[in-house]
């Protein structure tokens, strides 16, 4: 029916778990074509019933902690206990700066050769709020293939913490330990979101700084107000390299979503990040009606210029381009 | 023609430099019915044009560091110089938290019995966006009724920074002197937008640590990158109280104020403020459009809590609701 993809076999290979189907899939959803757009929505439609319920787990850290490491060990740890595992990226920034998350499959070696997991790279380019939604697509995707834990990283330096947090049940922080101010260059907001922070690279030299670091942390994490999720947050370390500490670390994650689950909080936070993904997607599609109007362009291209030179309030323009402006179906 | 406002007349009455008028027409502007809106709207139009070109300076701080007193003592300074002083605010949260700014105009005693201050305390309620898109408003109203210098106090605790920074040419941050670690409770982000740091209070007991707390700022604000205007931020200190030290701070200011209007950085910062507000009152229109339609509102609560509780994708969900949806206007 559709040209160049037949969306109804797209959907049922995806469903079947087929991974080629699936990153066509995605290649779909990432797409800022106008007609791939429509039958990107049409395929989301198509898969969304068969979605499971997955874990969806965020790891943030600033550059440099061992993410990649991290989840190359992690990941592998969950396909051995059973776990399909699909691990996304939020990184806006990735098309401008080098050495960048998930850009190299090379530095998940284990995962990348797994059976039982499927790596996708961040989407190259767009704004931070075009990308997020993106990637909530395609954990709806990945879901629908049947991947029962999502991983999704972003590189911890700004706002695509609060992207991610808007689409994950869970958020972990990795951390290095250092003799130092170990909590500097940590944002607040950051550690508040965190449900779980984990002291990686725990071998060679900083070894020796892990029982202080995780000291610091659990006290800074005092500071904070209780999690309203009723959850106390752990402090645990790990070596991404020689594999040490990926069990506990296993362990607490299935305590987590035990706890979550049973107190409902789970239900909760899903049926809010849900509400708030409804309103994005209206207010992203009623911009995008207006904007891309042929007759607003030439507007705005005449009023934009007196409203930046100040010769015309904001205010007073918005009101004059959408005055007689409506939308036909 | 209108009712209850002659919006002509008041428009007049207003450029003429009437304060009563003044205070009528923002009363109007932050209403949030309807009509009273479209007269708003009519109001700001014709206003707009006998806006003058006035200096708007951002003043912020946590609460207890004395922003009522020093506003007094800099806004009386500045109306005995000869300027016409508007003080504003942006404090969605006034209406609940007590001991709010502005709420109590005796703290400003001075400025508030001087015939070229004008003082109006904080919408006092509505959302951020919306307080804080009333108080841009706001601004062109009192420029067009004559006042060169609009002072916009916020309280010193999160986003309604960034909500004042979009709409003053300068910031300037509060802060006590303290003989501990004073720049805890300072958000970085809060640090970075600020054109001049005061140290208030300089005066009683405070007076001893303030060389000591000047020097830890100063230091603090090299670890930030340039600012974009070129303008090295100073440190300086004063005691509202006592008045020393603000005949410095006015000095400063316009150091400032020349320094920006020459480099053409203030030109190039009210056009790309002039661009967010034009973007903002598009997307609140087009969101209003949706949202108040009576259809919109039924077919919503159906579909919000199939959305929230997962059984349909929150994407589905507003392709569904906008596919039939057009404003007929």
């Amino acid at each position: 029916m559709s040209q160049p993809f037949d969306i109804d076999e797209l959907a049922q290979k995806l469903i079947a778990g087929n991974r080629v189907a699936l990153a066509k899939a995605i290649t779909l959803v990432e797409s800022t074509r106008e007609e791939q757009q429509l039958q990107s929505a049409e395929l989301i439609e198509a898969c969304a019933p068969h979605a499971i319920e997955s874990k969806r787990i965020g790891i943030t850290g600033v550059p440099g902690v061992g993410k990649s490491t991290f989840i190359d060990a992690f990941g592998s740890k969950l396909t051995e206990s059973g776990s399909k595992v699909a691990v996304l990226a939020v990184d806006p920034s990735s098309g401008v700066s080098h050495g960048s998350i998930l850009g190299d499959k090379t530095r998940m070696e284990k995962l990348s050769a797994d059976p039982n997991a499927f790596i996708r790279p961040t989407p190259s380019s767009g704004s931070l709020g075009g990308v997020a939604r993106k990637t909530r697509e395609t954990i709806t995707l990945c879901e629908a293939a049947g991947f029962d834990t999502i991983l999704i990283e972003t590189v911890g330096v700004g706002q695509s913490e609060t992207a991610v947090h808007s689409m994950v049940d869970m958020f972990v922080l990795l951390v290095l330990a250092t003799a130092g101010d170990e909590l500097q260059g940590i944002k607040r907001g950051i550690m508040e979101m965190a449900d779980l922070v984990i002291i990686n690279k725990d071998d060679g030299e900083n070894a020796s700084y892990t029982k202080l670091s995780k000291a610091s942390y659990q006290q800074a994490l005092h500071l904070f107000p209780a999690k309203e999720s009723g959850w106390t947050v752990p402090v645990l370390s790990c070596s991404s390299l020689s594999g040490s500490g990926i069990d506990d670390i296993l362990k607490s994650t299935e305590s987590y979503f035990n706890h979550v689950r049973v107190g409902g909080f789970l239900e909760m936070q899903r049926a809010n990040q849900n509400g708030y993904w409804l309103k994005h997607a209206i207010n992203e599609e009623l911009n995008h009606r207006f904007y891309s109007d042929p007759s607003t362009k030439v507007r705005m291209e005449k009023l934009t210029d007196d409203v930046k030179s100040g010769k015309v309030s904001p205010f007073v323009a918005a009101r004059e381009l959408l005055k007689n402006w409506s939308y036909k179906s």
